[in-house]
């Protein structure tokens, strides 16, 4: 129970969290064409060269350089039409001094041949002679054996996620099946005893379970398989067999809490029964959000989450997202946030942390957040904005047009 | 064959395909929750009033707000205790003047309370009186019947990309179905002598089919369904044919072409043979990317694009994902770019747009992107990069220092 209501810097709390983060050790074999945004588990090199031939990079005439020195529009150079490079064939044609060959764009590069003249240089005097008009140097215009990837060469390491190209890149030296880390699973666990399934019409003093559908959706674009447990109600029999359930089922747990004081103690003496090293971090110096519980059972990290909608979110964000990442294997956590110039003076207090929804505009190429202000950051200032703007711990609020970092939804 | 061989703006180009492209009218009702990143396809209003009832938002007691008029420190307003609001329940307290009840954040308002005085604001005097120290206005810690959101509010309109908050907004309100637009279906047809799919060992000349699967992962980020078809060989009448099918089953149909010219002229006449409108623009003045076919047959958009791996995928990202977001009903197809400091100059035309990988860094506080250069845009320039700066039309060039427009990959 060390630190337990010491209120931490987000930094602070992070910190603490972030040396019981692991990479899971469960990994799978995927086709590399099905394997976008997965992360890689081992590192990749180039089995072979690519091109494994040499290629040409443009349409025109396969020649050898030397017999296109010194041409001008005035005084070109005649070379011999010989042939043509077939696509997809070994280069038939040989090349002799004074000869060309007729090549396309990735075609084999002709025996004899280390140049390639483009036909927008080049003038046809009859189906056998050409003209050209423009001296080419040695390898001109050809992509040499091993230019784009030499054998060996170290290609994506592992926790790369994978994007479109780097799949493309894989297939193209014949890497079909990658190991990737398997799917971290996050079990959402809503808690309280005014929710209802959000098909049940709620009573007086109830409300639907909205927050564990919300962090599932976020966990999903982290990547991850959310998994939602059945609303548990404020008692500590039930929060602990179910909690002890999802620690066996899930890599993660968060408890999507009530936000009052004696639920989130609940939670936390639940979390400090199921094992060690337990909560390390309890409030976090962050608006909204500071009822934030970080904590690890056994190599497992368990979050409890304010009620608030919105402070579930971005705590979600700050905590979840980022721990997700860790345990998917992923080397970089992190995107890059967006800049924007803020409308309006955003209060705030030092030592604190705040997170504010804005609405983000183009205005003479140039974004700009306006902040979206709703009493108790209810979930539709949320569905109204389009990304979190921060206002840093070590600043007493924002001015009108000051930058500032934008996470976007 | 309208303006064939006539190289148009990037945004020339596009504005002859924007009219052709319509929301598809397919559409599907799925379940809120398995929503995310689903594109609405009806505007949606709030059935109730959320909440339902007068919440507190904060732990503490709720009061009638003229009990506690003038209450200070040093001269505290004395409540009795009457009974405690439990998390769930209709409030079973009825304040009578002089009277508090215990209530927790979310809690159900007691008759007669108009008022929460957090609890930090008070002192317990014995089991059944506590000692208010700060005056509460009238509403004050309270949420108000409605005021997140009113019964027949917009909610999210027709065209929204679901986000978390948006599925936790829906499902607060019991909306667990929702109409959305079904997925786009986009057909990559790769064409070319030269090709064998990537399990094959290539022969000389030979290379793998890699860029209809990077494509094929580029529609799927998009939100489309990609079918990637079997590799055409350089052949009117069996890439005709395939053109059928793909235009039949599929409602985007992309040609991963081969780069040479004679490639091109191919799809231009495939496409033109298909059906009406048929190519709108045959070449963009756009580094790389210059041999783009934008073309519609029906209400179907078709697309050829440069054989070359960066520029087919440029061109995609600039084309293919605007396209797929229109025809997925999306309403904002355009995301944020990010600005970044170059670290060196960028060399380039003026009269073309360029796009050029670049690696990006943050110092200082300030994103910096490096331009990755390689030979012919290849491949493995791309994996190296984290996104793409681009080089407006209007100049030649761009120098250190400058502040460029990255879109991330």
């Amino acid at each position: 129970m060390a630190d337990l209501f010491t209120v931490l810097t987000p930094r602070e709390a992070w910190s603490k969290l972030e040396p019981h983060l692991h990479p899971m050790d469960r990994l799978e074999a995927v086709a590399t064409a099905e394997a976008l945004g997965r992360v890689l588990a081992e590192d990749t090199r180039a089995p072979t060269d690519l091109p494994h031939f040499p290629r040409s990079a443009m349409d025109g005439y396969a020649v050898r350089a030397e017999d296109t020195h010194g041409a001008t529009e005035g005084l070109p150079a005649y070379l011999k039409v010989v042939g043509e490079v077939l696509m997809g064939k070994p280069a038939a044609v040989k090349l002799s001094p004074g000869e060309a060959a007729l090549i396309h764009t990735g075609g084999m590069l002709a025996v004899g041949a280390d140049a390639v003249v483009m036909v927008e240089n080049t003038r046809s005097v009859d189906a056998s002679m050409i003209e050209v008009v423009r001296p080419a140097a040695k390898g001109e215009n050809v992509i040499q054996i091993g230019e784009d990837m030499a054998k060996g060469d170290a290609l994506l390491p592992r926790g790369s996620i994978l994007r479109p190209q780097d799949i493309g890149s894989l297939l193209s030296l014949g890497i079909t099946r990658v190991s990737v880390f398997q799917k971290v699973k996050v079990a959402l666990i809503p808690t309280g005893d005014e929710l209802v399934p959000p098909e049940t019409e709620p009573g007086p003093g109830q409300i639907r379970n909205t927050n564990a559908f919300a962090l599932a959706s976020m966990a999903a674009k982290a990547g991850a398989i959310p998994v939602v447990m059945d609303i548990v109600r404020d008692n500590y029999e039930s929060l602990r067999a179910t909690a002890q359930k999802a620690l066996e089922m899930a890599d993660v747990v968060v408890f999507s809490a009530g936000s009052s004081v004696s639920t989130r103690d609940m939670t936390s003496r639940v979390i400090e029964s199921l094992g060690k090293p337990g909560v390390l971090v309890h409030g976090v110096s962050l608006r909204p959000g500071k009822p934030t519980i970080l904590a690890v059972v056994g190599r497992k990290p368990v979050f409890g989450l304010p009620g608030n909608p919105a402070s579930a979110m971005i705590t979600f964000g700050i905590f979840v997202t980022p721990a997700i990442y860790r345990l998917s294997g992923c080397s970089q956590a992190q995107r890059f946030a967006l800049k924007a110039k803020l409308t309006r003076n955003i209060p705030s207090a030092t030592g604190r942390e705040d997170y504010v929804p804005v609405k983000i505009e183009e205005k003479d190429g140039e974004l700009h957040a306006e902040p979206v202000f709703g009493k108790s950051n209810l979930l539709f200032a949320m569905i109204r904005a389009d990304g979190l703007a921060r206002v840093p711990l070590d600043k007493g609020g924002m001015a009108a047009g000051e930058s500032v970092e934008i996470t976007l939804f």
